[in-house]
């Protein structure tokens, strides 16, 4: 390997990169790239490392159309794999559908095609990870944003710096520079290298309140601690590591209070002991209800405080016998058990009772 | 006792009471009134019920001056003594010494002032609860002021609306008005009643951060969320369950990992067993820490996060075999044991190592 000076940014992504433990060569890697500083900013400095030979990784760039913004978009793309070609970089991209039609909403629908097309790109280009550029901004942002909608401890814990990228794979999921980078850093290093990047590629309507925490609450916060984006990012890791062991003691949990339905009165092949849940402190019962719920539905899309709150006054005896989900799906208590049934017509006599 | 039509603010209290589980007759209360909306509010809310004969409590006001502000703090004063008169209700106040002298700072050292004297007062008239006129909005406030502050769990699980005062009393410090009440209602309520309140009470540098987050911060993530304050105030809800989790699964916890000091080398009988330690979670292993360096210390005051985190660093062998604390503490690691020393000399030899 030839040696060569790097940039501060570059180097500290080589840090990063080493204090994660991943392998520095032989290896493929997905760089999803919008186009906006921050992902050109870390293709550029991966880039940066492999040419001055401090990491011998096969660089794919990877671009998703979202397909939301018309010729923009395009243009997107088309600024990407300039990009790419330019640095001898690989280049793969897609234009999703009309994600008009889809029943979630659309930032939900948009990510989940998106994540989607990089698993298919590391499955074809045989790579160990994804990269992703998210920054320290990034998880402050969506910190104040889960909070606006209601999260509890898990929406509150963040993004990880590294995890699988689904259940049923090994490859990996990699933010480089979440734990460290500021957005900005991002920003002079492009600036620096005389890159240019895409200046507006979030759609407005999807992203407007992400934006007016961006661009008002961060900076009033900031007022009051200059160092707020790495002080809430400290504290997603504090919220993570509590939510991690809760989730432990709620699987734990968990055991004790399921048991097979042998009765087969359930379209769940599990049902929940109610007593049992009764022993449980709040914090316990809560996420043992999503544990079960999560198995039973295949997802917690869609499900809300308010119905795992239905769902606790249920057991508690306190407010009737069932809890209506969304997509057809009832909650009934019969005796001391609780089965999930998932309606067969889309009317039914329960209607009368809502 | 007699029944008359009651205002919506207080018929909302007097359900919260009920909610709450707590006596209504044959009992005294102190009621903290600063002269703001708020326990203004509050304390014509009580008395109003009182006198509608739907609570049969004798109320005590309790004023205290903090001695920050000279001739306004005086007013202040006479103020609530006039409106606690007026309403025929017991009055009682004192004034705080000079707080500048204090070495913690100065708004964490009037609120212990402030608290031990409702305290006093609650002894002396004999009260089972001292009661507190925060709101949602104070909730909402204190989540995001210490989230500037770099708070984990326990300090984003905001306040209860009914604990102990102290430990080692059975008075209670009742917060009536804080899972349902927005601060506007309490203004609106003192409007309906022609009940003039002084409209700043706080003093300004103190709670400039505060302000700033009340003023400019929460109505931005109003726009976000028209219900942002109930939201964080369910939001701290979950937390503070969760919380209440951790620490219970901690207190077990650390039951295993302490001993005794019988060598007597440490300045707290206790020693904690770093192999013990690392078998921890990093969320367990950090309340363990806290349980066992509030026992040693007395409190968990001028403790940050940075002082934890040293001592998990010399807990896993990574840094060193002891760590400065505020007030001239030092942990010490020796072998597989971690001790609390306190410092007998203002400079040591240790100074020259750090």
């Amino acid at each position: 390997m030839k040696h060569f000076p790097v940039s501060n940014f570059a180097r500290n992504l080589r840090k990063e990169w080493r204090k994660l433990k991943l392998p520095a060569e032989n290896q493929t890697v997905v760089v999803a790239v919008s186009g906006g500083a921050d992902s050109c900013g870390l293709l550029l400095a991966l880039d940066e490392l492999k040419k001055a030979g401090k990491l011998d990784l096969k660089l794919i760039a990877a671009h998703f159309n979202h397909n939301l913004r018309g010729r923009e978009g395009e243009t997107d793309a088309e600024f990407v794999r300039d990009l790419a070609n330019k640095n001898g970089v690989e280049f793969v991209t897609e234009t999703a559908g009309n994600l008009a039609e889809t029943k979630d909403n659309l930032e939900q629908a948009a990510r989940r095609l998106r994540y989607e097309f990089l698993f298919k790109a590391a499955l074809k280009y045989n790579a160990f990870a994804v990269l992703t550029a998210h920054t320290l901004n990034d998880q402050a942002e969506t910190f104040l944003l889960n909070l606006t909608r209601g999260s509890g401890l898990e929406g509150l814990s963040g993004m990880e710096q590294c995890r699988k990228l689904k259940d049923e794979t090994d490859i990996l999921l990699i933010r480089p520079l979440l734990s460290w980078a500021e957005r900005e850093l991002t920003v002079e290093y492009c600036r620096n290298n005389k890159i240019d990047y895409c200046h507006d590629i979030m759609n407005k309507d999807e992203n407007f309140n992400r934006v007016k925490i961006r661009k008002k609450i961060i900076p009033l916060l900031k007022e009051i601690n200059p160092q707020i984006i790495q002080t809430i990012y400290q504290t997603t890791r504090l919220l993570f590591e509590d939510n991690l062991q809760l989730d432990f003691e709620a699987q734990k949990a968990f055991q004790t209070a399921v048991e097979n339905d042998v009765g087969g009165w359930s379209d769940f092949t599990e049902i929940l002991k109610t007593k049992q849940m009764l022993d449980f402190t709040p914090s316990v019962r809560r996420r043992v209800l999503r544990i079960w719920l999560e198995k039973a539905r295949g997802t917690l899309r869609r499900l809300e405080r308010k119905h795992i709150a239905a769902i606790e006054r249920i057991i508690a005896g306190e407010n009737g016998k069932f809890v209506e989900l969304p997509d057809n799906e009832i909650i009934v208590k019969k005796g001391n058990r609780l089965a999930f049934i998932k309606r067969k017509v889309e009317k039914s006599p329960l209607d009368n009772y809502n």
